[in-house]
């Protein structure tokens, strides 16, 4: 911090929030200094609201931006095009992968046994991805849709995700996560719809929906 | 569609799953129809939880990838390294700005008349930002957090928001968002915690939280 804007004017109001946010300070500085575990988290992004991926997204960036190697895996969402698969395309860095393993929603598919199939290679996939020690954060897209009825066996992959490698940080997105998961997390936000342009009648646009 | 799947094995578990979904779609489709307005949303993300920020950024990462220009800039939030930074810093893009406004939290600066300043000339640059022509999607990082407490007024920047050019997505961001923002946007998700590690003694991390 410099001098260099002055005391400023002088105002009681002002100076009781200063005040308070150098006691406030305080507190935070305490509180953080206990904070001090350093391992790799396994974070849930669930609800019914929008930004799920979204966020799992922003932090791969944010990842990425430090140099960690990241690998980003979808479930269930296929080949169409999106902004963020182009995105990730143009990227074009050694630092991050984006594959689909998806078919489309089941309500597309309208074939149990080839979402089954489907979900199975995924998660053939995500375990090489979760177990292979070059990669430091592994982001599984929509797993919680293939878990939540048992597309994917759901026993299966929760004994797999509670003895995961904990040098690196796993992400899972989609709603309806199972509470076990939810439980075994070590970072769980709920992301929950106030207001959704659809039902006001919006189209799905570029750029935020796709 | 293909058929290299083959038909799969027999299983009446399926087939009702199959005609279930078959009788989804075609409620969907009927309700996608109906979704036909186009236009610039008023975005916010708010609530306790994390990823409101790595959402909004996920959301530029994806307009980016369809060649709109996306500008964000960050209220509250200063100079200090992050993984988002240095990404976009590499990154490089002409469809994409990233400009800090703040000076930190309001405990760090624990100077009322200098945050009222940084909001203020955060504020201007954000004017500038939304009525720029060329610009199809601005991200205002934390501006809710200046709103909550009239750091920057909230009426001045809610009557400049109601009659914003409605040709570009807007996202605001921050928890605290204040009842007539919510009520003016066109898309709102709440960001609520679940479970976070700093409550189990976890540090910040890379690639998490900054």
């Amino acid at each position: 911090m410099t001098d260099t804007a002055g005391p400023g004017p002088v105002d009681p109001d002002h100076d009781r929030h200063n005040a308070r946010m150098k006691r406030l300070k305080v507190a935070r500085d305490r509180l953080q200094a206990r904070r001090t575990i350093e391992r790799g988290l396994l974070i849930v992004h669930t609800g019914n609201g929008k930004g799920k991926s979204s966020a799992a997204f922003g932090m791969a960036m944010r990842a990425v931006g430090w140099g960690m190697r990241v690998a980003i895996l979808q479930f269930v969402k296929g080949t169409w095009e999106t902004g963020e698969r182009q995105f990730f395309a143009a990227l074009d860095s050694d630092l991050l992968s984006f594959e689909s393993m998806g078919e489309g929603f089941t309500w597309d598919t309208q074939d149990r046994a080839r979402d089954i199939a489907a979900a199975r290679r995924g998660w053939e996939r995500a375990q090489q991805l979760v177990l292979d020690p070059a990669i430091d954060f592994v982001i599984l897209d929509e797993l919680n849709i293939v878990l939540a009825d048992d597309t994917l066996p759901f026993a299966e992959a929760l004994e797999f995700l509670a003895a995961r490698p904990l040098a690196k940080h796993l992400c899972v997105t989609g709603r309806g996560a199972r509470a076990e998961l939810v439980q075994l997390a070590d970072l769980v936000t709920e992301f929950n719809e106030v207001k959704h342009p659809f039902a006001a009648g919006f189209a799905a646009q570029k750029g935020v929906e796709y």
